[in-house]
């Protein structure tokens, strides 16, 4: 009834018919935190356009409030784990990215950071378990006559759950580790020579010995993840009853609609089904709430600074924040910090805390002169969508990555969150907001952003629909899937040529050989003659 | 006086706005055949959005009638080639590859195509000789204000347009010789073992031995065309004043506009500044001519078949004109053939001979079961467009490559005009017009080719303002081009992990031997005084 009342709405109002497809059923499995954010916009505009879209929510979930009004359906499942259990998992990977990696030694912080790896890896897997598990979930979601799951593969199981609806994949991936699934697993070439791995802190312009690190880092992570990758390896191998690995069943995907740009990204070779779509979330600021606006115009021509860490970091040592909040002080710009901590001691008249900013409206506000972040995707592409400049305190993950990026494009500095000093800060704030270079490059990054063929969430959605109309998009999946690894990089090809050549050298050494021994036997026999 | 009008006209219809560029001028460098075609509808709708272009031409054009009224402007030089020097060039090189090639041996034939091509390139570089000479020509595009260079690059010479303007090139390609120029100028990465080299007849699923084939191709290609360019390396360097080659100055492109798109290219890698705009010229069918259209109704349900070898073959020895036109013969269909030659004496009166056809406008008719054709790029994709499916008789260039794509897409058979019998062409008509598997092809190549998220035409058009409106796109540049080719290989890197490797295997070699002497001294020493 359902379906038909939607298929009904789109033949009146003409929604998903310019494509030629009747609405659509899409399946999107869980994920958290901005993974989650970035998923958003796409559903919205996918419920927007006719679509029925149904989100995989685990009982655990933190970040997916399935009691909240939402244009989408949830289909909610039971799962071993408590929302505190997920909680303290992260917890634990922001404490020991923020605090405890930079004092361990490497192979102390690599022991850890694999263990931490390791027992979110098996989260992921007990999402899984608690799917694959309910009986009733699976009956309606194969009663569901889904087109197409929509997946951020941050956490895994999506394969299987499009090898048992029989459905195609769509990603929506930012990045894994120094690129390995992409590579690994998308076949995308990533010459190490010149594209940096992510979260490598590198650039494309490298010296030798940055080439070096990053050729060893791409082997280690490769290395990491295939060793990784075993437990679901045999996961997937077990489920579906015949040998296969986890990175054949991402292979495939049929679209990977990256969360990046050429606006941030460096340009670096890519394959027909990877679709660079940055920006997603960006729009136009809207006006600000009236105490905020009476603050930020109360700046004079100064103008405000907007501070946010994201929203995972909501408190600090008191030390630090004591730090952070002297340097605020020391500038004339006003400065709106989103921070749930208790009020710094050092806290100036010109800085006011919010629990929540409206952080898009206040970056495309014009009297906004600087951004001070800590280097989510999320904030800096709202930062370049408005052309704003930034100073990075970046914590985890990507963070300290992206902001080499920014920084290496002329629009950001960047402090070391646990060792900067208040004159550190205050002299980041000064130059991206005195220099006019920081500006100039943040403005023709956005200058970048805007002017594409294509609004990167209309593209997102167009592949998607593209999957729905021609069930799958092979048509841009390349041959590399197929060779093996020796193959792929011709070693065969090279071995056999090589021996060829071998050969060649060596009979032509024998022929060499026998030519001289009977020339000499000849005159030697000839001279015994005479 | 004109550049005032046009930007008035511009700020009074809000051309070129919406992109935030008043009307620019745009250079085109001149080219030939179906290159000049395939130009032509990207300058009329650059016109169309209130652009000025003006496109060079040799006074020895042949494609290009400068006293035909166009939307265009052209500026002639003079140049040291006759109309006919060009067309004597241009029936050698037909000549060779249709009837030459095939009887000769490998060694022959490399050395006769390298000769030809040669001449060739020489031309070339008198096209470019005439331009560089002109003063008052010169004179004129340096007070011209252009915006950007806009080039097939078939002739050399346009990165010395650009260089000597100061202005960026967009080129408009469809391919060179194994992608040479792509890769080695371009910097597109094609591993060997799935991307087949332009016009080597593969396809991207190969068998060990044709990877083989296809990497010695490659090879093959590269050492010829760097020597080819060895010409041109000099005469850039001795123009600029400054040691340059050929290479290099490609490499300077901004964008590469590549004439093909996924539903002819097999899946490979590519990078930002390619972008596939395959199908530019591509467009509905118009109504025929009431003669074609009368002829073409009374096919009744068989239907029509349409036949062309293109712009370039117009006429062919009677003895294959008999074959054709006796195979034409023992189809139900009517037959609409382009052929200015003599009337075949087996011609049946199901088939009849035009000097011309509206083309484009049959394929799109719904009465065509089939298009007879060359393989020339232009014809195949109105084929693709329309999803009408195809019986190849490649002659040269691309053509065979063209046709190999088409089939192992299970869109068309191929013929070799040399060889084909009578029966031959029968059972590949046939074969396309009853098996519906070739339809099925062609129809779901057709909707890959207009599924898109924006028109190829569109897309070149934006590229070409993106050029203009920012001077350049060097963000989608990769560094690779500042890269030599051992360090792009890593190799410098392999070599000096590999070194490390050594030495430390070395030194503990040593330690080992010191260590075991030691031992065995001490045991010795201690026996002998026991």
């Amino acid at each position: 009834m359902r379906s038909q009342s939607l298929i009904l709405a789109c033949l009146i109002f003409g929604l998903c018919l310019p494509n030629n497809i009747n609405c659509g059923n899409i399946l999107v499995w869980h994920t958290e935190a901005s993974h989650w954010i970035n998923l958003k916009p796409v559903l919205e505009t996918l419920v927007e356009r006719g679509h029925h879209v149904t989100v995989l929510v685990p009982s655990s979930t933190l970040f997916m409030d399935v009691s909240e009004p939402a244009p989408y359906h949830y289909e909610t499942f039971k799962v071993s784990l408590t929302k505190s259990d997920v909680e303290n998992a992260m917890n634990k990977f922001l404490h020991f990215t923020m605090y405890e990696a930079e004092q361990m030694g490497t192979i102390e912080m690599i022991y850890k950071l694999s263990e931490i790896v390791s027992e979110n890896l098996e989260m992921s897997l007990l999402y899984c378990d608690g799917l694959l598990k309910s009986e009733p979930v699976l009956d309606r979601l194969r009663k569901g006559k889904y087109d197409v799951l929509f997946v951020d593969p941050i956490y895994a199981c999506s394969e299987l759950i499009s090898e048992m609806l029989d459905i195609p994949i769509v990603y929506s991936l930012r990045f894994s580790m120094a690129h390995s699934v992409e590579r690994l697993c998308g076949q995308i070439p990533a010459p190490p020579s010149y594209v940096p791995g992510a979260v490598s802190k590198l650039t494309d312009n490298m010296t030798f010995s940055e080439r070096i690190q990053n050729f060893l880092f791409y082997m280690f992570q490769d290395v990491m993840a295939m060793y990784m990758w075993k437990r679901f390896d045999k996961y997937y191998s077990d489920y579906l009853g015949r040998p296969t690995s986890f990175c054949e069943m991402m292979g495939k995907a049929d679209i990977w609609l990256i969360r990046t740009y050429w606006d941030f990204e460096y340009p670096r070779p890519f394959l027909p089904n990877f679709k660079y779509v940055g920006g997603i979330h960006c729009r136009p600021a809207k006006p600000l709430p009236k105490d905020i606006e009476e603050f930020v115009e109360s700046s004079g021509d100064d103008g405000v600074v907007v501070f946010s860490l994201g929203s995972m970091i909501r408190n600090m040592t008191k030390a630090r924040a004591n730090v952070i909040a002297s340097a605020l002080g020391q500038i004339p710009q006003k400065v709106l910090w989103r921070y749930s901590g208790e009020k710094p001691e050092t806290l100036a008249p010109n800085t006011r805390l919010y629990d929540w900013i409206p952080q898009n409206d206040l970056l495309g506000h014009p009297k906004t002169k600087a951004f001070i972040t800590h280097g989510g995707t999320n904030g800096i592409y709202e930062a370049i969508y408005h052309g704003v400049p930034m100073v990075g305190i970046p914590m985890f993950g990507d963070q300290p990555d992206n902001m080499v990026h920014m920084k290496s494009k002329g629009a950001a500095v960047i402090m070391d969150f646990n060792s900067m000093e208040t004159k550190d800060l205050v002299d980041g704030l000064k130059a991206v907001i005195n220099d006019p270079s920081y500006k100039e490059n943040a403005m023709r990054l956005s200058r970048i952003h805007h002017d594409r063929p294509v609004h990167p969430r209309d593209e997102a959605v167009f592949w998607i629909e593209f999957v729905m109309r021609h069930k799958g998009a092979k048509h841009l999946r390349v041959q590399a899937h197929n060779l093996t690894w020796y193959q792929y990089h011709s070693l065969d090809v090279f071995a056999f040529l090589l021996a060829i050549i071998a050969l060649v050298l060596f009979m032509f050494y024998k022929i060499l050989k026998s030519c001289v021994v009977r020339c000499c036997f000849r005159s030697r026999s000839k001279s015994k003659k005479e």
